[in-house]
């Protein structure tokens, strides 16, 4: 670990250099910085040693692939992460702009710092560690980094899909998660599935007044407030039928592990939340609620006048952006189906709407009691000092669906955030100490790995 | 009316300058624009040979003042219009851009063209006429016309209000309203008035990331949409407690001539608003809905992301643009006081919520056997060949309440546009036949006014 310790400085420099790109994946007009990121990863995985760097450009953002195979009879991770990120607005939010990267408290400040810069570098600077000393890895690996994590993963999706004799490997390693609390080490097994998508509603055929025609005319975003209440009760539970269906509880023992997790529903509410309440199903503990139980969640409406003053305008048209979170064993074409008769059937008179799909991800859980979880667990207690806790993330990864699916592996989640780290919101940051301890837990994962 | 008929062109060649000034009075960005449309009306009114021309600037966009006080005896009425117009989005629905006037099938089209432009500037040609050929007027005038009435018209507000004096007429003669149909001369007798204002919703204190924290996160854009649910059933009922309590219904007579109008209810679904079907109050006629019925319309919501793609934020704050229209006798204040109590009652936890106003005018209603309402009857009755018919317009012109409260006196309302005008929206244009007809029986007006 010497080769880790006495590189700090060294590291934070080049996660500045990688976080200063800002690499968009959703905005057309960051299309250049993108590929600028993609050509830094695959930079640093030349400088650290691995074998067959190539990037891999068949439409979309490309993705950047390496290998190291030469450890016979050992075990061979794919080592994935992401080197795109989430849009950073709203940018008059942010203390220090959004890719400058800026270190305040022993933490790093910038979009992407920790999800999923951050967290992709430190894997490549485990990897380095092992091939500058030794010239050696104690396993294989195969290193597959993308940049469409962040705005739907099409071009993974499909690589993975037609190349799974190119990925072939016994597991998967993901730094893309987060640790319960500090000093807790942490690994996730369970993840929500996505749809995210847009409710396009029609109205009238051009824009009216809304003096001359208020009162007889449609309004569609009258409609879109309508069918988003019609669609969820004030409880948080969504009733859209048949959706509640498929949803697997969690375990007795899983629930009982969630409940002496040190949790504090008043601190999280003031600390990580800071509105007046919790909202949610108010008979699910609030775990539950993040981890294990669906969503409908709206995250904008498009459509009539919003600029500064007034505008008496009944708009023709109006979009909202919309989500469902989908937990095991949820199923994204089915959901979008009950969602779109839902809508059909709640949409007021005099409007049309309809659901389109953006992208959308199967949810994942995997046993705790498999082999590569149990040694991860074990690395990052030794590197932590402190009992490895699992857990389920709220968030989504469509990539372990993916593996699981076509590759027919589990995913390792190692997760070295924080859950006050701002992940997709103003003043992303990622803990320093976690970010070298990151590096550390990855190397003993794979020095331990390699001693079975 | 000679005058007048040899000179088509040079008054379209007049409106097309006067069109191509961008004034939207609510943009910030267009300031220096709606103080050029100001000098436009003020070089108008000094050509046509008015008196005591002045621009006033007391804060605000201006007032263009005039005056011709020449005819002892007679009666004086005091002239309006306005030379603000609406924001022109959304721009890629215009067919021509719509500071770029353009003549398709007998109509202008340009932002402004009817609403008020076109009837502001036809009321200073008649003017014109008159003077040009007599040097003299048949009635006294004062002209006053606002850069404001599209954002909310304070200035004129309080100039009335300060300066009684310098306004003393015996009625107030307006051109910023429709005719019931081509052909059809029309006086508005009826106004609704307006409360304007936005709602602003506050959930978590910074925005949040929807798979992390969807389930218990409060949602500010999912609060605006329970709140409007809650305030209008899906009937058009408004259900803000005490909000009908002073809506004057019309009279048995009011409502037998007005269903002797000429209104096909298929036609205007299918002209006008181009919906599958309409919408409100099932039990109440279309006309009724719109002339004499209040309203709650939600404009637009600001907050979240509408970008292109995904992006899964829970927003910290939502903000939705809000109008109530307002029929005799309620009164702005009043509804304000209670919207804000509505919202109170029913905003959900986590989030809170507020209503705040931008602007508002009072309701207004004419006697239609008052003396200058009978006059402009007939003047119309003549130059248009068909009997005047009387009716009102779901549109707020704040300035006839105004005109009525501190000058007592009532406004006679002939307007010239038609229904499908597209007033405040895109593609807004006026027939050129009525404007020309507009300028002969506003001089004819005059000369009736004279006469007796």
């Amino acid at each position: 670990m010497d080769y880790y310790r006495r590189r700090h400085d060294e590291f934070l420099e080049g996660l500045k250099e990688f976080l200063r790109i800002p690499s968009v994946s959703t905005a057309p007009e960051h299309k250049q910085d993108v590929q600028r990121a993609a050509s830094f990863v695959e930079k640093e995985l030349r400088g650290a040693g691995l074998d067959g760097v190539e990037v891999i450009r068949n439409g979309g953002h490309p993705l950047v692939y390496a290998e190291w195979l030469r450890a016979p009879g050992k075990p061979t991770l794919l080592i994935y992460g992401h080197y795109d990120v989430q849009p950073p607005d709203p940018l008059d939010e942010w203390i220090s702009p959004p890719f400058e990267p800026a270190i305040r408290d022993s933490n790093i400040y910038a979009r992407g710092a920790v999800d999923d810069k951050g967290q992709t570098y430190l894997l490549l600077k485990a990897l380095e560690g092992f091939l500058k000393t030794s010239g050696r890895l104690p396993v294989n690996v195969r290193v597959l980094i993308e940049g469409e994590e962040e705005c739907g993963g099409g071009h993974i999706a499909s690589f993975v899909a037609a190349h799974p004799g190119r990925l072939r490997a016994d597991a998967a390693l993901i730094c893309d998660t987060e640790m319960f609390a500090p000093e807790l080490p942490t690994i996730c097994v369970g993840l929500r599935g996505i749809v995210y998508g847009e409710l396009h509603a029609r109205g009238a055929r051009t824009d009216l007044h809304s003096g001359v025609y208020g009162g007889a005319a449609p309004n569609p975003i009258q409609a879109i407030a309508e069918i988003l209440s019609a669609l969820k009760d004030r409880d948080g539970h969504i009733l859209i039928p048949g959706f509640y269906d498929r949803v697997r509880p969690p375990s007795p023992e899983e629930r009982e592990a969630w409940s002496r997790l040190p949790f504090d529903e008043r601190a999280y509410l003031d600390t990580e939340i800071g509105a007046s309440e919790l909202t949610g199903e108010p008979d699910v503990p609030v775990l539950e609620r993040v981890w294990a139980r669906p969503t409908l969640e709206v995250h904008g409406v498009r459509g009539g006048f919003i600029g500064e003053g007034a505008k008496t305008v009944i708009p023709a048209r109006a979009v909202a952006k919309l989500s469902m979170r989908l937990v095991a064993d949820q199923r994204p074409d089915e959901a979008i189906a009950q969602l779109s008769a839902a809508i059909s059937e709640c949409c007021p008179r005099g409007v049309t709407a309809e659901f389109k799909s953006l992208h959308g991800a199967a949810p994942s859980l995997v046993d705790p009691a498999n082999e590569f979880i149990q040694v991860s667990a074990e690395a990052m207690t030794e590197v932590f000092g402190n009992r490895t806790v699992f857990i389920r993330s709220g968030g989504s990864i469509p990539i372990v669906g993916l593996f699981q699916q076509h590759l027919g592996i589990p995913s390792v989640m190692m997760g070295f955030g924080l859950p006050d780290d701002n992940l997709h919101a103003p003043n992303e940051k990622f803990h320093l100490p976690n970010f070298f301890r990151g590096i550390e837990a990855v190397a003993r994962y794979l020095e331990l790995l390699g001693e079975r």
